[in-house]
């Protein structure tokens, strides 16, 4: 049997500002990863957003980041591993609060943007992540990209880590994403998106920018809401999945410990 | 027997900043209220101010408060009750998170500066921080103002609370502090303060600024490390509590529910 | 002869963060009020609403607020004169800055939401307001609420003031708009919108929410982005203005010093 | 003749948060770097330090830095080439406010920190710095770190800089300073400062941490008032200088343009 889960980073609203596409996107996902205040969302945002997670039975995680609300916590920043470790801590526990207030439960722990880029490639920083989220509940998830030093990092340290996979991004040949800033690193065509998913999920296998066929592993499909396509490709895939006996399942029911 | 419990405003130092002088003071509480983030804090010094409190085996709390650091939390602001309650809930999660990771409890929170004023006077505001608090844990016990609003949602919601009184704050007829700008509203005498509170804690009377005696019970005396007298006035109440009779105990022994 | 100018609230996106439809409104007004970092705008979004404001030949001015940004300046905080006067006077200049550098001028300041609707009220902060400017240049414009203590504050301390009314807000018989959350209070029908910016444009009254003709002078017409019907109002006020021989002009046109 | 100014870095005190000992400072220096709000610093702060350096006749220059409050500036961030000419330009414009409020000319831009270091070894962040100083007032001096990338984007877009020498960091063969975290990198020898401070101003050369001598020229010399040695190595920067017939002189009246 086949089984992926599809999760969504959601909640990046703050204050004023609305981002995202969260009502349509909770529809579709088994996996919410929760802006923590640090480069978006803010606690009514929170609130709401678990609200809106539980109502679609969708599973609960943190998303913390570099505190850096106005770069979207996308620019690089150098911090100690003692400062990541008690920065991630601190969001997740926020988070948390919020899970506890709604009777739901903190699933997992998925890093953003300039943060989960810089502990995919540092061993190092994946590990100040997974021990702070260890030490909050060494029984959650971390989410992270297959192939990196997060697999690694989560498997020092004892904790569940799923391996996320992409639909609509390219791959290098040593299993990493394309920079964005590289022509075709983005696939924008929902045939070839869906069909990397299937490769991906049906026979652990993704080519490669440069034409490679190499091996990969997915337990989760990061998928977004903030372009045109985002619900036909969707639907596509859940099309796709259907007909190919592919479950789309929450995380917790793929994912097992070491 | 006569017992009270000693709190402190800690963990408010914040990046570079340095404030208070929380190793000093750890040595004579019984409860730390350590800051969130949002006046003053942030996780590392959450993470080392949670570290010390257990090495002096002082009970933890949180000390939420309005978002705004520059006026360190002491500005009025207008925030709904959905606000107030979401931002007392996030804050109260973070710190908690770093007492799960260090193995200690969350035993208490005690809103700071404006917020702790407004909802002295304000049964929604009291509310609002109430039912944060009971979503969160409804073990936990909050502290606010004998007197004040805050016993009043205490008793509504049905969580403990701990009336806080002042030893050198001088009382008004209705029980509530007078007003820092108000000459003689702050007791400098240490003999005098230590009067007082020798007089709330064994008889549960005070003396107000008119020469009125009014009735007052109290569960926790609020202390600070930030005047030159600090350590003397502490030194004397040490003393004379010793001398009368009177034990210094953790506000969960001195807290019965409703 | 009859001349109005047309303000808007520009450059309140902040980072990744979208707001306002600044490109469009350009083409109609003749002062756009920039968002100075403090409840929306960043260097970048100031730098750009400038460069756009240059480019369609509208006057520029600042645009202060409390420091606010997750509370979009709109939420009521008790600041000091000094504070007001220190955090306004901060704010134009960092505005001035990006004026300079692209060789424009800064014409006027308008404050933001809950200072707004503060000093409109309470002459101490009309003050404290109009203190900042005056310092920082004299020959800029205080554009504030008509019949409000920010006209009063202005002739006190001797520099222009711009009085603000609203085509689409209802007036109380004080001459002050009906708050927001009173039903009738924003004045949805666009005829009527029109017919109330031309009533105080060319004769000077306006009839208020009671039914009551009151007196009222106008130099400059807020208008918004932000709802569908926005272009629409626009187009009528301009086929309307020149059928009625009311000219558009920039604040500095209109405005004469005391 | 030999002329040689004293900068130090102030007003970077943060709300209730007190930093540094101006007070004490203003009296030795001839320049002061005032912190802009984004590393330390708030508008309040930046207006008391204003009017101290005023009334000790000292020059006033901004001090901007990187948006990391928490990290004071000193955490390494990746801002864009755009982004960084603009938070930098936003910081003097701020800071310019104040001047223009009290009747004192903005005279100087010195970068903070993280921001500083980048830029003394990036030439493209040089050269953003450079721009926005430029685009402000192509009159005002760029101080940076002599035998730095900061020289050579001041002497390419056309602005006056000052080169900027320490009595007490160690320098390595290359002219740059020896990081903190090696040992040796600070001179605690107050007699060993002072000659360096000597050599340096005097003879144009220094010895470097590996005891060769190297050329180096100097316009100001970089002062703190963090260390309890602080004092004792002023007044004896003082007594040498004046000995060795060293005037101690604004920047304004040694630096030169291109």
């Amino acid at each position: 049997m086949f089984a992926i889960d599809l999760n969504a980073d959601l909640g990046e609203s703050f204050g004023a500002y609305k981002m995202g596409s969260d009502e349509e996107l909770m529809k579709y996902i088994t996996s919410a990863n929760i802006a923590c205040g640090m480069h978006g969302g803010d606690p009514i945002v929170i609130n709401n957003t678990i609200l809106m997670a539980k109502a679609h039975k969708v599973n609960i995680g943190a998303h913390p980041s570099y505190p850096d609300l106005q770069g979207f916590g996308r620019r690089d920043m150098v911090l100690s591993e003692l400062e990541i470790e008690c920065f991630v801590l601190y969001q997740i526990g926020a988070v948390d609060a919020f899970c506890r207030a709604n009777s739901v439960e903190l699933k997992h722990t998925k890093p953003h943007g300039a943060l989960y880029n810089a502990a995919a490639k540092d061993l190092n920083i994946a590990l100040a992540i997974v021990n702070a989220i260890k030490k909050f509940n060494n029984n959650t998830i971390l989410v992270g990209l297959a192939n990196s030093k997060f697999i690694q990092a989560g498997k020092e340290v004892g904790i569940k880590v799923a391996k996320e996979v992409f639909a609509d991004r390219a791959y290098d040949d040593s299993g990493f994403l394309v920079p964005r800033k590289v022509p075709g690193s983005v696939i924008t065509d929902i045939d070839l998106a869906v069909n990397q998913a299937l490769q991906i999920v049906k026979y652990k296998k993704v080519q490669t920018i440069s034409g490679k066929i190499i091996d990969i592993q997915g337990d989760t499909i990061c998928v977004h809401g903030d372009n045109p396509k985002a619900k036909d490709l969707l639907d596509s895939l859940f099309y796709v999945f259907k007909k190919e006996g592919i479950t789309i399942l929450p995380l917790s029911e793929i994912v097992n410990g070491a």
